[in-house]
């Protein structure tokens, strides 16, 4: 069965120009796509997502929608911009958001993004990649999520400000490079093992879930 | 074949007393040993670890006997004290002793680490417990272990100086109590699926690695 | 000269419900009152203010008219709730927005915010104020305030979900009473200090500047 | 009254081998030299300090000596290397001796390290700075320091491993000169300011804490 990444771009840029961030998730969606997984980009400016810790704040709200397809994926990968050497706020607005899930379980009574395997892509133009990084990856592993090794992949250039990725040349990057082709195929590879092996639900379930009844 | 799993205490209690990390991580390892798995704690502060980034500093150093150690075991788990808001001194030097890992490889050219899971046990009086589990799950996914969901336990009281742990009753704190199963059934979980079925060596090896001859 | 201090309460909340960083900075606004100095609340989601690292983003943008209030100021002091182990996502925002200062200077030639002392509110259920204050004063910081000794005030609750600060009683907790009065005071402290001897333009002026002309 | 400054340089090298993180510290040391001040290094390593949060562990314990240095002088620097995007040992190691302050005061019931002006100074060949900095000041505002605009310095490469500080000829680097410059400058103007103004005792003293009988 194929498998399907949803790549949330976090940029605060309301206008469609040019992303920095989204220049380095071209990179690993171009890895992704091939080993065959289909990848969606959605850049959370572009949808009207209020601030708030539900997964539905009413009044046109358009985050579940997007809930729905990162519920839909087996690989969620986060792009965020650094910004005061931290993540910037739209990525904190979604994993806001994504608290909400809290409130429900899978059909096994496991939070709703157990079985999905997450990573993390972060670009600024000096300092602040590992915050960017732990917080974002922590946070997906408590809502559920599978860390690979080497899970995220990131350019930042030196002391200051400075060019940022696309004019610095950072696609060019060894590091970057590799990090990149990384994370991309531990995502895939452990993606498909949870797919044929899914997380079994002992010991791990949400407390006062009612097993669905069957049959 | 029967888990194995080493966990570091890094306490910076120098005489044998009692240990509020080491009794949270009594909780984890009795869930563990439920599981089948061999359990083996290594408390840091009584061995000689100088400070050091590599994976021998020599003149009596004890890390190599650890780090065999850790080598062997599919789980790793690191047990930490909060200092001021974030990982003690101790866990610190242990990650950075982990660095020395870096310049060798697996037998398919990954990070030695790779295939191992990480787990990150965290006690204080206060505040704290994300900060340092987030930096060190992270710092364990840089090295190649894969963390699972939920691959966390700590207690923590109210703000401010208070009672520990062990004298607050932390052992019978609900929520401690629900993330001390899931952690450790989590790694369990994970670990057996990639003693079954390790990370392929595809996309994820270190430049530069020469296969090894066969044959 | 009275002192003028701005709080920036950056709850997610849009509607006018009781917020519980609100209640501590409360109680933070009842020390500074008393010794005589003039505040003013700016809730952040009652404006209009969008995502952007600009003094002005147009199209109705409110933020220039909340910094205008900052600049006014002798003292700054962030409210901020603990989502996810660190600071909430309309704190980031407003920080983000501060970045729009470093494009001009004072009269001197330094930072806008220099000579503004700063201070930092956190609430939570559990876990995150230090990781929550430390970001925050230190973005502050670079921005040009000055931190005085103890300048954070907080209440969190012990690990895991529970009552929030007002629920919990955390008004009468020990050690927030005495971090509250210690931040007002010595907020008012230095800022006393620093109206009567502003930091000299000796050796922190930004490059470029073209010192006005006088007489 | 000349101004002292203490700088304790938390590299993890035992031999006296170059120091990225002192080259830059001396570039500090010739701007505050030039203002005047006194400035002593502690090279940390080159002590007994064991791991411990008293101000004296016994047995040797050379930190007493470091300890009376530090209250000796109205100037405190903390040099710290980043290893794994953080701190290093060595600096969490001082941070956590600097816990035992916390058990005194100074002449009028205020933690000792008030009315002393805390700056940070970071090396790491990429990625950290902010971090490690953030940690760093708040912990030293929490034990009294008062922390003036722009208080660190630092220098980082791009992403991933690379030459440091002194083979990089960081020492030339624009942005770390400015701030190099800003931080020793405002350091001086802040202690000048509190050795003439001392923080008055109002609102900010230990609880409990005796009066010291007068005439």
């Amino acid at each position: 069965m194929a498998l399907k990444a949803v790549l949330l771009n976090c940029t605060l840029k309301k206008s469609p120009e040019v992303s920095n961030t989204q220049a380095l998730m071209d990179r690993v969606i171009a890895v992704l796509e091939g080993l065959e997984v289909e990848c969606e980009t959605v850049r959370i400016v572009d949808h009207k997502v209020p601030f708030g810790v539900s997964s539905d704040e009413g009044d046109g709200d358009e985050w579940p929608l997007i809930l729905e397809k990162i519920l839909a994926a087996e690989i969620l990968i986060i792009g965020t911009p650094i910004w005061f050497g931290v993540r910037g706020s739209v990525c904190q607005l979604v994993i806001e958001r994504l608290d909400g899930t809290y409130d429900s379980t899978n059909e096994v009574g496991q939070y709703p993004l157990y079985n999905t395997v997450g990573g993390v892509v972060v670009t600024g133009n000096e300092d602040g990649a590992h915050a960017a990084a732990e917080t974002t990856l922590f946070n997906l592993s408590h809502l559920g999520c599978t860390i690979p090794p080497n899970a995220d992949t990131y350019w930042v250039g030196d002391a200051g400000p400075g060019p940022s990725f696309i004019e610095a040349g950072g696609a060019e990057h060894p590091y970057t490079q590799k990090t990149t082709s990384w994370m991309a195929h531990n995502l895939v590879h452990l993606a498909r093992m949870l797919q044929e092996h899914p997380i079994p639900p002992e010991g791990n379930t949400v407390p006062g879930f009612d097993a669905p009844h069957v049959g």
